[in-house]
């Protein structure tokens, strides 16, 4: 099945402690949609500027990724300017540049108002709205995402769009923002109230916990010696998660498993390079081997087979 | 086969924003013995004051926690005082008064100089470089942990310590800081070129990864509603963790990765209650439903029986 994926596409300059990338293609349509690729057929709804590189666009459409959505307006693209720390943990925006991304207003061709599956990428939650009053069936998952400046800035524009997703998938710090709550099991259950039937909870270098009103899944991420660049992981967690469910048609909790494993993978990705560098060219063998990598990160034999010895038990 | 365990035993008074409790009995000793005793023998060596309460050395001698070697010293009990905030990430101390610690020289009974398994909790490296001179056989695992302070106030003598254990348990924070390694794997490599063949590092509400010269194993924490005091869930996890490798007297690697599970089990219970009330009087059952628990929380099918679905694969 196919996805639609609504977000922004931006050119991001980003500096480490050991970098730094000027011109970096980013933005959470492109992290999502090329980990997606690898897995389903995506198309991309988002508005680039007169600046966009040919080589960008070739780049996305290399990945089969349908672009036909991708508005080039008048003026530059989105630009978001950004520093992190040793740790790594937490990006500071130095600079942000709407630029074309001030006056979106994502209108869905005819042929997209059907998708399978509908990723509404951290944007303005009035433009995600929108989008769902465009849809004309009801997709398979509707997943959403959001951030902090909204949260605190179009708080019941975003309820509503909370209200209308099957799946929220948020950062850790920005679900404590989203429902003051500092316990993530309260938390969630909070959201879980408001409409969403699936909770996925992003910790950066500490993995993922995705809740249902039945289940609890959690998995760490993939411990990397090397970590050029985390931006973007969240979305490309989202492309890997919501590109595995499309392509396997299995909503059920088993495979929601895999499928946060295989975000996990695409993510672990991501951060070992600038932008969306290691997204391009990844072979169906690394993939599978990161999977398996995972499995053997977190295996235990936990099947009861064998009783603990505890004592006088 | 049987622990002994060098450490301290505190009364703490901690407070949280909806509790706080003024006379709790804790210190490394305490909440690694009792987790451990659920598993193996355990022999404590520590000292207590004049105002150690007879109720206290019941409870641990009701489980069987062998309290020969708890010298009662003139003096006060050592006292901390501690706050957390509302996301129990991290206690802030706002007093120590070492009192009867301040004077401690562990000296081993003959009998305590064969132990099989050996932890050095948390004190002066010091003393538990004392107490490892004092062996008379080596013993099958000698693991220990620290802090801060050591790490900071005694770096020399705690390089030889970490130089003599075969496993290091370390906070994550203070992993970091013993290495000046923000990245966790480069920091992990470094711990294990200085001796020991074992490193675990303590995650808190994260979990625990586990690092060996060929293995990584990292479990998530147990995600819990209720979480009424972190005080002492390290050493509650290295109690169960070690508890559980001196009842199997297995040390290879799956084992290794069962016995994190039951550390991760032991601490998920430790902090759902002020001090160590919790790990008083857990039932097998219980012990065992969270082990179970642990295995659902974090199982998905990888064993790549079905390879993953990837275009072009």
């Amino acid at each position: 099945m196919s996805i639609l994926v609504i977000g922004t596409v931006a050119y991001d300059a980003v500096s480490t402690p050991e970098h730094n990338q000027r011109q970096s293609l980013g933005g959470s349509a492109t992290f999502f949609s090329l980990a997606a690729s690898y897995f389903a057929p995506v198309s991309v709804v988002a508005v680039v500027g007169e600046d966009f590189r040919g080589e960008d666009l070739a780049m996305l459409q290399g990945h089969q990724i349908d672009t036909r959505g991708l508005v080039r307006a008048r003026g530059k693209t989105f630009r978001w300017v950004a520093e992190y720390g040793a740790d790594f943990n937490e990006a500071q925006t130095l600079d942000t540049q709407l630029n074309v991304l001030a006056d979106f207003n994502p209108i869905l061709a005819p042929e997209a108002r059907t998708p399978s599956f509908l990723f509404l990428a951290n944007i303005d939650p009035d433009l995600q709205q929108s989008v769902i009053g465009q849809l004309q069936a009801k997709p398979r998952l509707v997943a959403g995402d959001t951030m902090n400046f909204w949260i605190q800035g179009k708080s019941e524009s975003l309820s509503k769009v909370i209200g209308s997703v099957g799946t929220l998938l948020i950062n850790e710090g920005e679900l404590r923002m989203l429902t003051r709550e500092p316990n993530l099991v309260k938390g969630a259950r909070q959201v879980l109230q408001q409409g969403p039937r699936m909770l996925v909870v992003k910790r950066g270098e500490y993995g993922a916990i995705c809740f249902t009103r039945e289940d609890v899944f959690a998995t760490p991420a993939y411990p990397l010696e090397t970590v050029v660049d985390p931006t973007g992981a969240g979305d490309t967690f989202a492309g890997g998660f919501m590109g595995y469910l499309a392509a396997t048609e299995d909503l059920g909790i088993e495979n929601v498993r895999r499928a946060m494993i295989v975000g996990s993978v695409m993510a672990s990705f991501a951060v070992e390079s600038f932008g969306p560098e290691r997204l391009q060219g990844l072979t169906p063998q690394a993939i599978q081997q990161r999977y398996h990598e995972f499995w053997r990160l977190t295996y235990f034999d936990g099947t009861g087979q064998r009783p603990l010895p505890i004592r006088g038990g």
